[in-house]
């Protein structure tokens, strides 16, 4: 157990973001939905996953939507709170803590937002190492466990509770109702107990990202190589570099969707990146050499700053690094690869490991 | 109190169709429903208003969804309990009895079979003394009554609770929950003590349906005019006889919408009424001459038979004559107007009572 101050939101949205990998919700959002919940209240409980009881309830907490339109729809902090207390009340069960279920800029700062006002802690880890852009891709799926009872608020006063067979119906009920409310929601899903919580999600996310957004402080200050710093953090690899051409993007069905063409300078010059995303980044092709699939992770990086980019932020004009880094083990499985394999979002392609062809 | 068994279903899913003005559901597909449940149970005692208590719980109980599509999907019996069952669980509260919101084939007869699964009476009322196409349209609205929370549920076990800031909103999430678990779904909605039910309900529906219903049967043994018989019942008007001449339908947003037209005989001849519909028949024109318009209700009937036919089953070369017939008052206030008056549904037509067109 340790604190975690509004000093250290910076790090962890920098760092989310870049795990977010182009999803996720935008850094300087999530920053502030953190630091508006905190300010005049005493620091959040950062808890490691090991320090939980079996028989602690855990309710995660996000957001929901296209990450276009958060951008322009704050939440605010009462509705922020609603999601989780709804579950809460419906499960008749008194929450122990929450967590995120993703990594991103805005969706590992809603835990902490969540955290701050009802006085419970954090726990270090999610359900991806990253961000996904369906609610059932996460390791708890994996393990069996039910997204519902979930719940989810919108900014309005509105509220739901679902309770489904599986979780894609969960997925599919909960992205009406986001489409209804705006494009985006308040969720609280995946109650899980504490011994679910060791087994199931992946540990020390939190502390990842802490490290991630650190490594990209830290070389504004040496003025050394961020890019390089968040490669060794994260066990990835430099892939491109260019400046970001055509950008071909769409909201459908709640999601943020299109490719964005990276136009090569240095060792790239005369060829283009298609990089293609839901929320996501999700394939990188150099015309037929395939770079990057999902479930590795693909980021956009500021050439100069190392920033990472959001898929809603990016633009004609910039001039980025793309990074991959490798997914968490239980991804690269068979049964990780039926719910986040190119596969599923309609690619003809294998996985291969990123380390495999950039090691 | 009295029984109702499994012989006065007949009546009782015919005079319900009548009500359900073109939509409410296929009265054959109601009748079995309430059969399969009330084998080898007792009668369902069906309930005067008056003689609730204030404090009782009486939770409502129908069918939401395109009308087309509930003919292919007859619901099972376990779902049907599924909706009443799980709002009763969220609010706490034990049921003491179920009552149906809307006039129709089907949707009169959801209550019946929930009671006798539950064993809980049938009040005699709904909240709309026919049917609409929206669950916002009952007396209950004008009364300041909530929708929600409201439950839904689906035929392969998925359901949710709804708690939203106004009626609307209640719609909106559940016609999209709808098309999701497959264009039609099971809800429960409007929980409402005895006293609310007393003052903001329309009362007796269900025993003017059982007359409406009983007058066509008569009218066969006695072989009298059934057309006739009914008018006199609902203090309706015959307004129109013909042929069904083209039938233009679509299903759109979880509505069967569409426009018949009635090629007229008799004193008819020469001219065509059109009838358009959204689950429900809304507006009767005979060129630019505007005979009725909702909230007055519209119901066709088989030439020969009396009996009513549904927007669904509705097909070229039917003999039919059309009826009208006065609403419930509270329909014709300004604020019952605002909720189901022609310019709700999108017709720059004023409403005009039918009785000063044709009494």
């Amino acid at each position: 157990m340790r604190d975690i101050s509004i000093g250290d939101l910076d790090d962890l949205a920098m760092g989310a973001a870049v795990l977010g990998t182009g999803g996720g919700g935008d850094p300087y959002i999530g920053k502030l939905l953190a630091r508006s919940a905190m300010l005049g209240k005493p620091p959040v409980s950062l808890m490691d996953p090991a320090d939980l009881a079996d028989d602690d309830i855990v309710l995660p907490t996000a957001m929901m939507g296209a990450p276009t339109v958060m951008v322009e729809k704050i939440p605010s902090g009462e509705e922020i709170i609603t999601a989780i207390e709804s579950l809460s009340a419906f499960l008749g069960k008194k929450v122990t803590a929450t967590m995120p279920m993703e990594a991103g800029g805005v969706n590992s700062m809603i835990p902490f937002a969540v955290a701050a006002k009802l006085g419970i802690p954090v726990v270090d880890a999610d359900g991806m190492g990253r961000a996904f852009p369906e609610l059932q891709m996460v390791t708890p799926t994996i393990w069996g466990i039910q997204a519902s009872p979930m719940a989810i608020a919108d900014d309005k006063g509105n509220s739901a509770i679902l309770q489904t067979v599986d979780n894609r119906w969960t997925e599919t009920f909960a992205r009406s109702l986001t489409v209804d409310m705006g494009a985006s929601a308040l969720i609280s899903l995946y109650p899980m107990t504490g011994k679910q919580v060791k087994n199931a999600t992946i540990h020390r996310t939190v502390s990842l990202i802490e490290r991630i957004g650190r490594a990209i402080r830290e070389s504004h200050e040496r003025h050394t190589d961020p890019v390089g710093a968040v490669c060794d953090v994260m066990g990835g690899f430099r892939i491109w570099e260019g400046k970001v051409g055509d950008v071909a993007r769409r909201t459908v069905g709640g999601f943020a969707r299109g490719t964005a063409s990276i136009v090569g300078s240095a060792d790239y010059r005369g060829r283009t990146l298609e990089v293609d995303f839901q929320n996501e980044f999700l394939v990188a092709r150099d015309g037929d050499d395939v770079l990057v699939t999902t479930p590795d992770l693909i980021a956009m990086l500021d050439a100069e700053t190392g920033e990472p980019i959001t898929t809603e932020s990016l633009r004609y004009g910039f001039r980025v690094v793309v990074i991959g880094a490798p997914s968490d083990q239980r991804w690269r499985t068979e049964r990780g690869l039926e719910l986040v394999g190119p596969s599923y979002f309609g690619y003809d392609l294998p996985f291969v490991p990123i380390e495999s062809r950039f090691g």
